[in-house]
């Protein structure tokens, strides 16, 4: 091959839809993960780590196309002779990893399976403002069990973990639904087989969280005037048969009992939708059974997100509070987390049906919750920095971080060119350092230190009289044996 | 597009090279990730993930070659309409991402940064056995200072963090080369400017772990007959111009000031040989002021593991325990971490040099080490199961799991087909549980359950005498109200 000619500079960027995460971001996530790790361990599950890389054919979803074979994930074609290497895609989610997995171990893993999956997935698609191509999810499911003992248990894990990394009780609600009831209720309208107009409502259904009842029942019927002043074509139905729909969506009830009575006469005499309301008992009752009740998770039929895809209950965490959105507006937080069962996950590597349910917990949202109700730092404390007066002496500065490390109080020392000593502050301070310390010729001929508190300094530069500043010295003159033990003296005033 | 044919069953397995990570595998690796993240982050330096994905431009090693452009990555091409889109790929180690992350964010970023990154590379290379194409990195880098301060403080570092993970002092040691003196020997032979010559002396250095002093003698010069009767040809130097090499090998003497006296006779007046054992000696003092003396970190000239990369101090932590590799022979455990200064890192995007130091981690070597000493369990203890042994009464039993939950125990519920007793206890086994729990009718009326010692009926069924069985009774049947206390009483004794 020949010499490649000089190259220009490679920019420092990057990739579109990519981001990185710096210092407290990572260390909060991790921190939550580990947490919720935790919550999940003590529930039985497993962990598991799948790798990141699956043949395209096992991710599933997403088929070769010979044009475009990486539609929605990113996708390359593994290198041999012939041009004919395996398609391998970087995982989109960390279910289809779960299948493969299963399908792969299945003679080696317990059944029913509980693993807890949490790592980055990667999407293919347009970035946006805040849609990152790559971003973290965190799972938990249970396999190769039908009883709704599983879907129970992950809405009470749920529930814990919320409560476990500081969401309080009557801050979030984990609410079920279950689409089976809502089968029932197509088949109450007569659309039981008719996929087509099925899929309209299903598609109708999914707008009752912006329109609502009078939108839904306009939606259904005869159509209706968007926001916009746009004409939206109805689904067609009567009246009479839009009604069962409208039942559903409003079936809540004061009590679970009160929820079940409304849906049972929506479903009419459905055997699938009555299997559905039995579905939602048994959940209700176990749930009892352990003590969770609704004001931590409730029966709630307006529940619809998921209602396309999964197969059984599905089960959704809101946060219930209320935040500012960036127009200002007050808006509640919501979703931070969804789940429910879905029934043919291994079914296609085997041939043989295995039941499953789960739950994804969004945990960059839960992050961000916990950021707004003010529970975790937006910002990080930094170590405390030892100063270099004297260069000639770095290893006397050296001894005095190791002293504080070995008291578990994280410090560094200033690695820079230590001339300017205006640069070591302003260091400091981009560190956003609690203490500096400094040691001159001086001090070290009278064995002293002087240790500055950079957090009362600030506070006192911005507001202070001159008799505070008297008052209240940010800087303190200690012998050197002293340093460890006012260093965390002032540490302990700080917080 | 047509509609495809009807596929046959997807394969369910991972791609070649790649593998999934189960249970304690996974929680063993997360929580000595932590450790060292603590370790790391009490020395000041803070956390970094970067994304997963780089432009293959910004990897910069791989550049682009038009018929194969993922070699040694796995890259790919974005898509857009004119095929121009850009070529992507996996990164294939945390240094690479530092210094794009550097580049692009330095006037954000404190200088000297130190940063922390942990996390999977990826490499497109022939998988062999143990040898895979994902795998973790735990690294650590200081950017932007030149000080040999900050090369003193990774070694200490590492040496903290081999005994916070659970080495022994004694068990491992930290040994510290320099580039520079090695740069000083072959100026001292008079190669100072031939770069073929200096390439063969470097493979040839490389050797010193394999073919000892001798081996390293002859193949300098005249050549040399391997293990296998191959002859391989010498580099061609004459005696007097191997003995600088030679010298500089096998350097290390009782202490730091002998070692140091031996390279000052192997470098002669070479400038840059002179600078590199200065810098060894200011390495030497700046460690024995924090207290890190020859029991834990070491001058060792014959450290040759990535002399060619680097450009000023190397380092490497070796566990200096025996264990018996897969042919039973005793063997040293070996390198599980190493790094050294390289100063050219963010140059290719900069234009400016931007000298930093760091290390690398081995952290599932390091795991593999600690489950070698009996340090961490080599098979995890999995949760107490309660039995279903009467499926109407699921709600008694998720009361009983929620008990112990809540008091802090792992436990589960059998959640498959409770119908078969027997396959209850066999899933309790697969699950490595230590206890089980059993209510049946007669125990719920007469207000009891069943509690059984798993493990030490495991014991006694391998191995008591009708008398031991009939003494230390394995299963136990206490109040109800005693469940917790009894399972806790039962676990503290299988400690």
């Amino acid at each position: 091959m020949a010499k490649p000619k000089k190259q220009p500079r490679p920019k420092a960027v990057t990739p579109k839809g990519f981001r990185d995460y710096f210092g407290q971001e990572v260390s909060q996530r991790t921190e939550m993960l580990r947490t919720i790790a935790d919550v999940y361990h003590r529930y039985g599950f497993d962990a598991l780590e799948s790798s990141a890389v699956e043949t395209v054919e096992a991710l599933g979803k997403f088929l070769p196309d010979v044009d475009r074979p990486n539609e929605g994930v990113f996708a390359w074609q593994e290198f041999d002779d012939g041009g004919n290497g395996d398609w391998m895609a970087l995982r989109y989610d960390l279910t289809a990893p779960l299948a493969r997995v299963y399908a792969q171990h299945r003679n080696d893993l317990p059944t029913p399976y509980r693993r807890y999956a949490m790592g980055p997935v990667w999407r293919n698609e347009k970035p946006g403002p805040g849609r990152y191509r790559q971003f973290y999810q965190c799972d938990a499911d249970t396999v190769g069990t039908a009883s709704m003992a599983a879907d129970a248990e992950i809405c009470a894990m749920l529930s814990d973990t919320l409560e476990t990394v500081g969401i309080p009780r009557g801050d979030y609600l984990v609410r079920v639904n279950n689409r089976k009831v809502l089968n029932g209720v197509l088949e109450a309208m007569g659309l039981g087989e008719d996929v087509a107009a099925r899929d309209n409502v299903l598609r109708t259904i999914d707008k009752f969280d912006k329109v609502g009842e009078a939108g839904v029942r306009e939606l259904l019927t005869k159509g209706r005037l968007d926001a916009s002043g746009a004409f939206i074509d109805g689904v067609g139905l009567s009246d009479d048969q839009a009604e069962p729909v409208i039942a559903f969506l409003t079936s809540k009830a004061a009590d679970t009992a009160g929820t079940l009575a409304n849906l049972r006469a929506a479903v009419g005499d459905s055997k699938i939708g009555v299997d559905g309301i039995a579905e939602l008992e048994q959940i209700g009752s176990l749930l009892d059974a352990g003590g969770y009740g609704a004001d931590r998770i409730e029966i709630d039929p307006s529940v619809v997100r998921g209602l396309g895809y999964y197969t059984g209950p599905v089960y959704e965490a809101e946060l219930t509070f209320e935040i500012f959105d960036e127009k200002g507006r007050k808006r509640q937080f919501g979703s931070v987390s969804g789940g429910g069962r879905y029934d043919d996950l291994v079914k296609r590597f085997t041939g043989q049906e295995v039941p499953a349910t789960g739950v994804s917990i969004g945990v960059d949202r839960l992050l961000a919750a916990l950021r707004e109700k003010g529970r975790i730092a937006a910002q990080a404390t930094g170590p405390v920095v030892v100063t270099v007066m004297d260069r000639d002496r770095m290893a006397d500065y050296q001894a005095m971080v190791a002293e504080l490390r070995n008291a578990g109080i994280r410090a560094e020392v200033y690695l820079g060119n230590p001339k300017n000593f205006g640069n070591q502050l302003k260091y400091a301070d981009k560190r956003n350092s609690p203490i500096a310390v400094i040691e001159g010729g001086d001090e070290k001929a009278n064995g002293i230190v002087q240790i500055k508190d950079l957090i009362l300094g600030a506070k006192i530069a911005e507001s202070a009289t001159l008799e505070e500043w008297k008052e209240r010295p940010s800087q303190f003159e200690v012998p050197r044996g002293e340093l460890v033990a006012k260093v965390r003296e002032i540490l302990d005033s700080q917080d």
